[in-house]
């Protein structure tokens, strides 16, 4: 059975690395001692071995190991043989196109389907969607395609941002720019405000943390979701 | 010889679609009737005839006539005769699919080579640069590059936003999207603010409006320039 935990961000405001949803990810992984992190998105710009480092020292706090897979030879075996799995954030350009070099997309899918437990933030979890369509990031590597592992029926927009009333800048809101999405494409979109994230049990999609998520559907108006709450209900 | 605006915005806050440039381009478009504007980019989602009549009723404020790419059977033609050209923003990601799918980026490069002017706005400016890395927008769909015209010799960010210090959002700074950027390219990168754009005469490219711009280069912290100064000094 699939078990996912699809996270907005990794940090939020005023906290360090993952410290927020630690206390979940502590029984999300608990039949596991090692997780195999995928830092491919690079943080910042962080190396493979920098990024590691960061997600092994928050790791270490709940008594897990964590091994990049970038240390493996194989990195498709790393995955059918992991215990536990962390994608972290970055650039989802980035990160898409090394999942398409390193040809790992089917064996996550297989590890998924197999019920390895898989957590995602940010980046890594914009990829557990169809598309990575609804990234915020630049384009600053062109990927093979933009389609994505699609563990979830519907896209994630990470780091959701409601329109500031009082902001003077012309660029388009969030909001504008999943609705022009909409004119091109017909798969639903979540919003996942910064400390919210989804946690899958199969088909089972409950929205968690301290806030509503905003789905967006084709010709609808977009509506709030309520926290705890199982969403898969309005897909 | 060239003859080029490459603006970061239409609209600045507070005012009408192009009404903060419209001084300059009465004057930029003085030996042309009527503008072929392009407006493949599609602003909030709007059709070619919605988009095409924001343009026209704003240049008809300064006496020209524009006439939409989309009402001519052949566009390639339509460039190649164009008396003056204005790309209009959107969504660059579906502007430069429109672009290869109908072919005109070779025409476009033949009529501004001619001297035929060209006004770009937003999406319309990124096209300008080397590619369109620098976008802020949403991978909506998928283009069959990300490689543009080339008119100059670096990328443009248009709508180019300082950090906030006081946010609590932990999404990345623009500068910190453009510095990820530049580990990956070495093309440098323009942050135009809005109400700034840049005149581009041959190889003569200066910044014009109220603001500084902020350049970004490969392994250099990034610099100020200051507006009416020749830009292309820095490259």
């Amino acid at each position: 059975m699939k078990k996912l935990i699809v996270a907005s961000t990794s940090t939020v405001h005023g906290s360090g690395y993952l410290e927020y949803i630690l206390p979940t990810l502590k029984n999300f992984f608990k039949e596991a001692t090692t997780i195999l992190f995928i830092p491919y998105a690079r943080a910042s710009g962080k190396t493979y071995d920098e990024y590691t480092s960061v997600a092994r020292k928050a790791f270490a706090t709940i008594g897990k190991e964590v091994v990049g897979i970038h240390e493996f030879d194989n990195p498709k075996d790393a995955v059918l043989k992991a215990e536990a799995i962390f994608t972290g954030g970055g650039n989802t350009f980035e990160l898409v196109s090394q999942l398409y070099k390193n040809d790992i997309l089917p064996d996550l899918t297989t590890a998924v389907e197999n019920g390895t437990p898989y957590l995602g933030t940010s980046a890594g979890s914009n990829i557990c969607g169809v598309t990575m369509m609804n990234t915020n990031d630049m384009p600053i590597v062109y990927p093979p395609s933009f389609k994505t592992l699609g563990f979830i029926p519907f896209n994630i927009n990470a780091h959701y941002l409601d329109p500031n009333p009082d902001s003077t800048h012309m660029g388009e809101t969030r909001e504008t720019r999943i609705k022009e999405y909409h004119i091109f494409n017909e798969t639903p979109v979540l919003g996942l405000r910064e400390g919210s994230w989804l946690e899958v049990n199969g088909a089972t999609i409950t929205l968690r943390g301290s806030y509503t998520a905003r789905l967006f559907k084709q010709g609808k108006e977009p509506v709030e979701l309520p926290t705890d709450t199982e969403v898969n209900q309005y897909f």
